[in-house]
Parts: C-alpha cells; sequence; structure tokens
C-alpha cells in the first residue's frame, strides 16, 4: 500500500437522509483516499455537517477526493482544512509563569525589590541557582537546520517546528522545560563558541539536526567544555531506542543478544551511535559498512569490525541499516532468521513485510524506533542528580528501561505512557551514582 | 521610617486563649518588625498555628523578632521561611505546550512525520514561520549581568531570577512567551555576535541589565543589524514610564509640559534615555549633567544644553536623577514649584517628604516608576504589526497611552491592570502603522 502522509479535514454538508455517508465514503474509496475519524460538527432537520478526515498520499491525491466529494449530489464541501497545519498555527509553545501575580505584593517578591535579595543569595553561593531558578530543569534545544528529519539542510528558522515539537515531548513526557535555540551558522566552530556563550542559560544541552559528521566534533567538544549533560539526540537517542527494540526482539526470538553479530550499515549520526552502543552493550561483533572511509576507520578504532555491504547481509545475526537509501537491501540478500531494522525514514532500506517473506525471523522499518522514549527521561534523570555527563552506561540504563516497559505485544512501550519516561529517568539517575557522576555539574 | 526589606513568615503555634495574638504582636512590635499578612493554617481545642508575615529592615531585625518571640510564654515557632526565597523556590518559568497530545495521531500531526510538511513549508515561504511557531510572539531576554538593578556586575547566573521575573510579567501582562539568554561574556562585541547568531530564535530582542555605555553600543548596533524590534529596556522601558508620570504630572498641577524646562542629572543608560525621550516629546529644553564627558557630549548632540549641577537645580522645573548617589540633592537646592523625580533605587537622590517640605510641587521617588508598565505592551505592539523597529515615536506613544490609563488618584496605574498594556500596544500598533513599519520585520 501506499504510504499515506497527509491529513485533510473535509468539512461537508450532507442531507439528512440514509445512505448519504456510505455515497460520500465510497466517493473517497474511488478517489483512493482513506478515511480516518469522522467527528459531527452539527445535526439538524435537514442536514448535517461533519468534518471527514482523509488521508492521502499527496497533494494532487487531495485534489482527487476533493473533486470527487465534488461530482456528488446532496453534498456539499464547506471547506477543506489541512489537519496537520490546523495543528501547528501559532506555534506550539509558550514560556508561561510558574507563580501567582495578584497583587502589588506578589509583584515584590517576584520582581523587585525581593528579587534582588535571591540575586544576592545566588552571586555569594552560585549553587542555590539549581533551587531557586528555573535551571536546574531547563534545557536548550539548540540546532543550526543542516540536518532535518529527512528533509536536509533547510535552515534553522524553518527547522523550528521540529524544535517545537521536541519541546512539546519534553513537556507532556517529562519535569522539564525546553527551549529551541536557533544557531544562524553552519560552521561547527561558531556553532561551538555560540551554545558555550548562551550555555549558562541552560541546566542540559540538546543537540539536534545538525549534519555528520559537524555533529560528532560538536557534541565531543561541548561535551567536554561544558559541566553540565549533553547530547546530540539524532545519534544517542536513537541509538538507546533501536538498542531497546533489538533487546526485546531477540528476547522473544529466545536469543542470547549478547553472543549475536550485529551488522550496522550506514555510519551517519544515528548508525555510528548504534553502533557503538552496541559495543558498549556488549555483543560479540559489530560489522559495520559506510562509503566514508573516516566513519569507518572511527568505528573501527571503538572496536567494530569493517567489511562490505554483501559480506554483513551475509554474516551479521542483527542487520541495522540508517543509510537514507530507499530499498537498498535486496531480499535475495536476507538471510533467514535476521533481525532486520530498517530505519531510514520515511523509507526503508527494504520494506518490513519484503524481509519477513524473504526469511527474516523479525523485521520493522524506524516508525517504532522513536527517539521520543529517551530523550525526555535522559535529561531528565541527568539533571535530577546534577550530573555533568550523560555516559554510555546511562544510555545503556535508558536503553533496558524502555525494553523493560515494553508490554508481550510491543517491541518498545508507547512514548505516550508517562510512567515509562520516568523509568528512564530513574534508571539513568541510578547509573550516575553508581558512576559517582551525581553532584558533578555546574550551573 | 527605615525601609523594610525582608518578608519573613513565622509559622507560630499559640494557645487557644484569648490575647495571645496581641502578646505575639506586642513582641513582634518591640523589636521593631512591621506585621503583615497574618494567615490561619490551623486551629484546634488547645491550639491555633499562624502564618505571620513580618517585615523588617534587614536579617539582623529579623533575629530580633524571633528572640523577641521565643521569649513568649504558650507561643512556640514552628518554622521561619523567607516569603521571597519561597516564592523564588524552584524559579519561576516552565516551557509549556499549548497542544494536546493524547494519541498517536496527535503525537504524528505534532512530530514526525506531519511536521516536517509545516517545516518544508516555511523552507518555500519562510513568511509562513508567523503563522506556523512561536516565533511571532516570542521575546528573547538577553543580559550579560553586568548591571543588574542596584546591585552592579553580579554575572549572569545570578541575574537570572530578575530575568525570569521579567519574563513572568511578559506572560502574565501580554501574549508574549519571553525566555531569559543569559551571555556569558562581559564584552560588547562577543555579546552582539552571540545574540545575533541565536537571533532566529525570537521574534523581538528585548536588552536588560548590561552596563553603561555597552548598553548603547550594543543596542545600536543590534538594531541596525537585526529585522526586528530591539529595545534595552533600562533605557527605553524607564524612559517611557518617566515620562507618563511628568505628562500626568505637569496636567495636574496645570502646566503645559512641552514649554517646561527638563534637567536631567545622571546620563547613565536610563537617564540618557530620559533626556533623550523628552527631546522627542518636544519638551522646550533639557539641561543635562554628568561627571562622564562623553554621555553629556552624545546629549548635547541629541539637542540637550550642558550645564551644572547646581545649575540645573536653579533652573529646571522639572528635575529627573538617576544617579545611584543617595541623598545626592540637598532640600537648599529644591527650586520652589520644582517637579522632582529621583529615580535611584532603592535609596532616592532626595526623600519625596523631604524635596516636598522644602518646596516642591511634586516629588516621587524610583518605587512609583515602574517600568512592567512598558515593555510587555511595547514588545506586542511592535510584534503585532510585525515592526522591524521600535522608533522613539513608538515610546512616545506608549508613554502617552500609559498616561491616559492613570485614574484620577495615580499618576501612573498600577501594572496590574491588564488593560493598561492592551493600551499601550494598541498604540504602539497605530503608530507603527503611520511610520510605514508594520509588516517590516523578517524572522
Amino acid at each position: 500500500m501506499r504510504r499515506m502522509n497527509i491529513d485533510t479535514v473535509f468539512r461537508v454538508r450532507t442531507e439528512y437522509r440514509v445512505g448519504q455517508l456510505a455515497k460520500l465514503a465510497t466517493a473517497v474509496a474511488d478517489a483512493g483516499g482513506l478515511i480516518g475519524e469522522i467527528r459531527i460538527r452539527s445535526m439538524g432537520n435537514e442536514h448535517t455537517i461533519r468534518d471527514v478526515v482523509v488521508e492521502t498520499s499527496d497533494e494532487a491525491q487531495t485534489r482527487l477526493v476533493e473533486a470527487s466529494l465534488r461530482g456528488l449530489d446532496g453534498v456539499e464541501i464547506l471547506e477543506i482544512r489541512d489537519g496537520v497545519f490546523d495543528l501547528h498555527r501559532g506555534g506550539k509553545l509558550h514560556m508561561g509563569s510558574t507563580i501567582p501575580l495578584r497583587n502589588i505584593s506578589d509583584l515584590r517578591y517576584a520582581y523587585t525589590p525581593g528579587v534582588a535579595r535571591v540575586s544576592t543569595a545566588i552571586q555569594r553561593e552560585p549553587d542555590l541557582a539549581w533551587e531557586y531558578t528555573s535551571l536546574g530543569k531547563t534545557v536548550g534545544i539548540f540546532t543550526n537546520g543542516t540536518r532535518v528529519l529527512g528533509l536536509g539542510n533547510i535552515g534553522p528558522v524553518a527547522s523550528l517546528p521540529v524544535m517545537e515539537g521536541k519541546a512539546v515531548l519534553y513537556d507532556k513526557f517529562s519535569g522539564l522545560s525546553a527551549v529551541p535555540i536557533l544557531i544562524d551558522s553552519e560552521d561547527p566552530r561558531e556553532f561551538i563558541e555560540t551554545v558555550v556563550r548562551v550555555s549558562r542559560s541552560f541546566g542540559g544541552i540538546h543537540l539536534e539536526d545538525i549534519r555528520f559528521p559537524d555533529c560528532l566534533l560538536i557534541e565531543e567538544e561541548l561535551d567536554e567544555r561544558l559541566p553540565k549533560p549533553v547530547m546530540h539526540d539524532d545519534q544517542h537517542g536513537t541509538a538507546v531506542v533501536a538498542l531497546a527494540a533489538l533487546i526485546n526482539v531477540c528476547q522473544r526470538l529466545g536469543r542470547d543478544m549478547h553472543g549475536a553479530r550485529v551488522g550496522q550499515i550506514g555510519l551517519g549520526a544515528a548508525g555510528s551511535a548504534i553502533a557503538r552502543l552496541a559495543l558498549s552493550y556488549g555483543v560479540q561483533e559489530v560489522l559495520v559498512t559506510d562509503p566514508n572511509e573516516a566513519a569507518v576507520a572511527r568505528m573501527v578504532g571503538f572496536g567494530a569490525t569493517a567489511t562490505t555491504f554483501t559480506d554483513l547481509m551475509a554474516r551479521a545475526d542483527i542487520v541495522i541499516s540508517t543509510t537514507g537509501r530507499p530499498g537498498l537491501i535486496p531480499p535475495t540478500l536476507v538471510r533467514r532468521g535476521q533481525v532486520i531494522l530498517a530505519l531510514s525514514n520515511p523509507n526503508p532500506e527494504i520494506d518490513p513485510e519484503v524481509a519477513m517473506a524473504a526469511g527474516a525471523a523479525f523485521a520493522s522499518d524506524g516508525k517504532t524506533i522513536n527517539n521520543a522514549l529517551a530523550f525526555p527521561g535522559i535529561f531528565e534523570g541527568a539533571l535530577a542528580v546534577r550530573s555533568a555527563k550523560i555516559t554510555p552506561e546511562m544510555k545503556l540504563a535508558a536503553a533496558l528501561a524502555i525494553a523493560r516497559e515494553a508490554d508481550a505485544n510491543e517491541i518498545v512501550p508507547s512514548p505516550l505512557v508517562r510512567s515509562v519516561h520516568h523509568a528512564v529517568s530513574l534508571a539513568v539517575q541510578v547509573t550516575a551514582k553508581e558512576q559517582g557522576l551525581a553532584g558533578t555539574a555546574r550551573l
């Protein structure tokens, strides 16, 4: 089936008699549209007004659905709206006060003259900022928009809806307050210097949608220079969730993941981090392949084995692909019993059904590997214990927590379940304490 | 009377019989404390527990009150808390989502894959960012903490409670979402470059608590380089509210402010802006004095007249002082009928009562001139019409709006009245349109 990318809301008025909705539904189906939710807006003696959500693969098909509906007797289109754009209208964030401001006394406490005493106290004892400011629960989400989703380099402002989306997830899934910061520079050195200069504004530094290999340099240097948690989500968020999925898949299949041979195809941001995390987890062997020799050499330095695409497909028990090349893996190369995560979005290297038909024991695409499962709890945990670092061990603990929270028919849990993020946060806190990192962060 | 700076909450348990509170109140008074609010926490058959707010001038006096209460029979102190610190605990801000996230469909709209379509649309047509992101209602509050309130250079993190306070006021008094950004540099050039590089994150640039004269250079260059509203609040917020107050004072006294001679003592951030705004307003003559010759020369360049402190006191109809030097103005220099705004906080250049006793027609200190009256509406108005500039004319319009909103017994209205900020915003919008500035801002 074709991928349905667009949700359009058709507000339609139909005559109040039997068969109208059936007629409408048939017309949508004839144009290849898929009907989603149907909501009644009003119901009169003569007419019913409904919002009908129709999924289509592209704009052209939406126009086909429209034409098909307009051709119907007794059905009138009142309005056509794009559900996604409706949701994003006005943006998705607001910085709100957490204190009341009812009277002049409140004002004098929250602002001058009262606030001067709080500032003076922090000046004398900087650690009081953990207690008397929002810093300890605030994360900056930094991007320059050079590698946004599957869209490439779309620049900082066009990337903002994605950053706002991340901040929404922080709000909904953790106790953190996240602020998108758009850096207007494609130069990694300028990026680093800018983040360092505004870093006092945040307890944690979340890096997002920065192109490879700039993201490696940026993350490494910021992690070294700043006394607070730094993490590039496209690398480690994805890796943590992928590992969680693999742990559960292996368990379901009755296999020992530690004894497995893992093959990573594609060593961009996500692929490199997956290979590294698999090594940290202690799998027997990690095979890697990528046209970028520097990226391969880097992984070999961490303990991976370089090989060819064909050899990797022939030898790996678990194959993960993050290449951005749809259909890269032909079914003929799938080995019987292989586990395959073809993660490129929106179109995977091999369709899961095709992989299963070719003999894979398990196959999935990127839709399941939602990194929204990882970053809210990881940063919440790191900040809760004031850890200066997010270590590989903390990422492993997060992956194990995510894996544990899945129920019997999931390979990873739904990110909408709040307790999952709490479990991730706790796992990270425990690990940070075990590693002696609690209390090492500075504001 | 001594200035009361500290509010302490004493949680006390008294025996449930007549006269206990009187005894307690007498003990507080004996120690020089001033009783504020008294709240009942619980009331039993034998005891009553109350939170008693006591204002004192300093910590030593708070200890005196404590000792005095501990000396009482039948009164037990259960807890002593600082009201101001209580309010600031945990910080004062949270970045919240403005959209629901109830199910996977919401998630797919707000985040991937839906968000990719919004980003693509903005990439093609950048102006859509006004509609589909929060940018058009988001203000960055930038400081390096080099000149915070009356505290001086306390650094960025210690200044954060003040910045959070400003953001609280934006939330409560306007529709804007404000984000404190702490710049970890005292170098004005680094400050400017950093703001420029993160400026795409915000619709408006609010500068705050930056030392003089760095603040002049920083504001001027950012205003020139960025296609969006820029304003240093310590300069213009204060100037707008001071002018509003003077307009009302002159009106009450039956004087024509345009025909008045205005004397500005002290040409730091606020003083310079007040002198300039008075010139923009069109007063007959503006006399200025300051030890800083460059600051004086700059004002003379704008049309002011340089003079000495004594000459200014002798000739000005209206005297405004912003020197940070308590008691600078001796009562002997006050001219009969003069209007005096002695704005230095927390201690003015002359006590209003002393000035009145010396013959002033009107005198006030800085407590009234609350710049919370100006900045929320000014930025809201500028962003509402997408003006690239905040012009002197817009500041004048804001001052006039604030003056108009005061009722008969105020010289400026209370900032807690929401309609005041709305009036300021509308006045700014109208002026921006008249000046042809609507639609000139770029995100």
